[in-house]
């Protein structure tokens, strides 16, 4: 019978994502998809639709829902459905909930919950949301170092029903200091006489709780744990950061560099869920100081408007030049920000990656001046768009690009440097910001380029 | 005595990452400084330095590596080192490394592997490294059905050094046919003379072997899992896919978006660790087809010749008006491209998001076209500049404005989509090569703008 489950014509459905719900149903239980499409419902419907779901698909899908979205559904609640769903979160999960309600709700939803609870959220609600502390789970498995093995694995047992993380077993003495840790594995497989702390390990890392969630999620990264324990500043363990908290915080951290790297500022919400005032302001912002940087483009034309006069095929090449400046200032930038991310670079690197952004710009730089040299030379009627001067245009536009390039590439690289030092995001340093620092830059030097070679014939 | 670890002076320590390595010793171990400035070192430092350690130490950092630099330790080691350290891998672990070993040297370093890990790991690497069977681990706990629980717990107990994820058990048939799931710590609460059939989950989410990583990272995601049974084509089970897989996925997911965004080919290793040629070879690539792109805009601007010879203030405006085209579909397509990525937007969204854009794109565009006006008209000596039809110059600006913004946000909102429809990268839509197409569309409504305003006066 239960074999029957497993039959080929079955396991399609599975494949897609879902099982039949148990032996004689074949529907597909409603989830997955609503869960897909859920950020395209309107509110009214979102609530509807929970309400519709009986107790286990509703709790699947709230525990799913991230916390703004929690939060969403909550303000439409009753009093009695705060009072069930409040209690049936995990304190994190609820303390993360509540930070999303509205000031004037959190009292009123805080009071829903259980003392115990109550207790628990309110510790996690004086941690900043993207502090380990903000992360973290207060529960967790614990046990004395003075038990045996015997002893540990049944008392975990007992634990397991309320604890998050289970994959290690922290050894706390009375006064909750973390003493060491135990895989659980290690627990199964010891001797059931021997004590806690003889098979504890004793090297530990651990998290401060102030510790910023960029700084956890690298620690993750790195060491490759699926659970880390957070202390106060004595020692005392306040809870375990497990990774599936750390994947959000990774994927939130990414796409917060990646928005703000376009030139927006992030947007804090799913695309499709940002009301149009809030999409138009969040990216006005940015927009609004880059055009008025790039205004001093215009200034600096305005100095040159005599050498334009008087060759107009100058302008030709002015938004292929700037551009070009611009494309590698925006690759230079995006590869060092996110090296910076990722903690493959620190501060103290900068030194070398100038040097390495000093040749590889000089390379690219070659590499377009030579592009450019051969369209200008070997274009059919080079004469006549480029004036009988055109050795000297393809000259110019050639020096200009080495320059404009190399120039891009330090600029690039170079700023996110800057404003890490400066204490700054150094994901600020946005592709369309440093785009616009060098275009300036770079009408200056395509037009310093064509005095040197132009004097004398076209200027 | 074991209390003494916790007081206050010696806790400093450990919240900087560390706990002395004993009661006794005070030093702390190498591992995470070593593993901090790993990427720093000469191939020939690392492996002085690896073998300097001792066992323990060399097992830590080994593990905490990513299989691209032990791939790198391999190449350097001795036959008996290989051996050693293959053999402590597990197989989904030891497949990776195998991955990033030159081809010559795999079927060398698999024979040193035992019969079982051989097998495991021959079966491993055919499915791709970015596939659901490439980052799986064949090393799961499994019980019967019709086990009692009491047995399935000691059965567990059993295989818990040797499995990988313990969170969830699978309930397999003689088959290996997945046939339900028991959470761990639902096993250690449920009465000893249960049957494992009565209390495992039967509604399933299962994961093909050969569903792509980043489709399963958004599963991880949008879940909230720990653990997910990857299964074949006729559902038996072939392993398990565990969050911390998928923190590295998702963070080299993220990596390879925002290299693509800021117009590089993904560089597949740290930015310090790529040599400066390849470095060179991967930016010079998008980097040529931009300019060669970017050099209609010197064919567009030839056939204004005579608009600007005329109208020499027209070309103070260029850098600014395109620039702006630019930035605001920057601003479009990374907010696009990440939404796509995050599974947000899908394509049918598509029309929705182009009526979006039109809307932020008309706003964003009079925004800046109401600054550029009053730049121009608020201008000291505005006749001086921008001569004394300078009302019309400010129309002609303001009006380009209007019309690059729009036509910024359209493309750049837009081009993801179509990318994705044709099956390609939408991340490959980069910022830089949206300001491309924008450029040269800008100069075109720039100039068309110019005609219709300045007609009959500068023109």
């Amino acid at each position: 019978m239960a074999d029957d489950i497993t039959a080929p014509e079955e396991n399609e459905k599975s494949l897609k994502g879902h099982e039949p719900s148990d032996f004689e149903a074949a529907e597909e239980t409603l989830e997955p998809t609503l869960l897909e499409e859920w950020s395209h419902l309107y509110v009214e419907d979102k609530v509807l639709r929970f309400r519709s779901l009986d107790n286990d698909e509703a709790e699947d899908l709230l525990l799913a829902l991230p916390a703004r979205e929690q939060a969403l559904l909550f303000q439409e609640f009753s009093r009695a459905e705060r009072r069930l769903w409040i209690r049936f979160l995990a304190p994190d999960d609820a303390t993360d909930l509540i930070q999303e309600l509205p000031e004037e709700m959190r009292a009123e939803v805080l009071n829903l919950v259980d003392e115990t609870g109550r207790r628990e959220i309110t510790a996690l609600l004086a941690y900043k949301e993207d502090e380990a502390g903000g992360l973290m789970s207060p529960r967790f498995p614990r046990v004395r170092p003075d038990m045996l093995v015997a002893e540990a694995i049944r008392y975990v047992r007992q634990q397991s029903q309320v604890v998050e993380a289970v994959h290690y077993i922290y050894v706390l003495d009375s006064a909750q200091h973390l003493l060491g840790v135990v895989a659980l594995r290690n627990l199964f497989v010891s001797p059931g006489d021997k004590k806690v702390s003889e098979i504890m390990e004793t090297e530990l890392v651990t998290v401060p709780a102030e510790m910023d969630q960029e700084a956890v999620s690298r620690l993750f990264t790195q060491h490759r744990w699926s659970a880390l324990p957070v202390v106060d500043e004595t020692g005392r363990m306040k809870g375990v950061v497990t990774v599936d908290d750390i994947l959000d915080v990774s994927q939130e951290e990414a796409t917060e560099d990646i928005q703000k790297l376009g030139g927006t500022e992030a947007l804090d919400a799913p695309y499709p869920d940002v009301p149009l005032r809030e999409m138009i302001r969040k990216r006005a912002g940015w927009l609004m100081i880059l055009f008025v940087g790039e205004m001093f483009t215009a200034t600096a034309m305005s100095a040159f408007e005599d050498e334009i006069a008087r060759a107009v095929v100058l302008a030709l090449f002015i938004p292929l030049i700037i551009s070009s400046g611009g494309n590698s200032g925006s690759q230079a930038t995006t590869l060092i920000i996110r090296a910076i991310a990722l903690g493959e670079l620190k501060l103290a690197d900068w030194w070398r990656v100038f040097l390495r952004e000093v040749v590889t710009g000089t390379a690219l730089g070659l590499i377009l001046a030579s592009i450019g040299m051969a369209r200008i030379l070997l274009w059919p009627n080079r004469s006549d768009i480029y004036t009988e001067h055109y050795l000297l245009v393809a000259f110019t536009v050639a020096s200009s690009l080495i320059g404009v390039v190399l120039f891009g590439s330090i600029i690039g690289s170079m700023l996110p440097f800057l404003l890490r030092k400066l204490k700054l995001d150094p994901a600020s340093a946005s592709a369309p910001m440093v785009a616009t620092l060098v275009d300036v830059t770079g009408l200056v030097i395509y037009f310093s380029c064509a005095r040197i070679w132009l004097h004398g014939t076209l200027l």
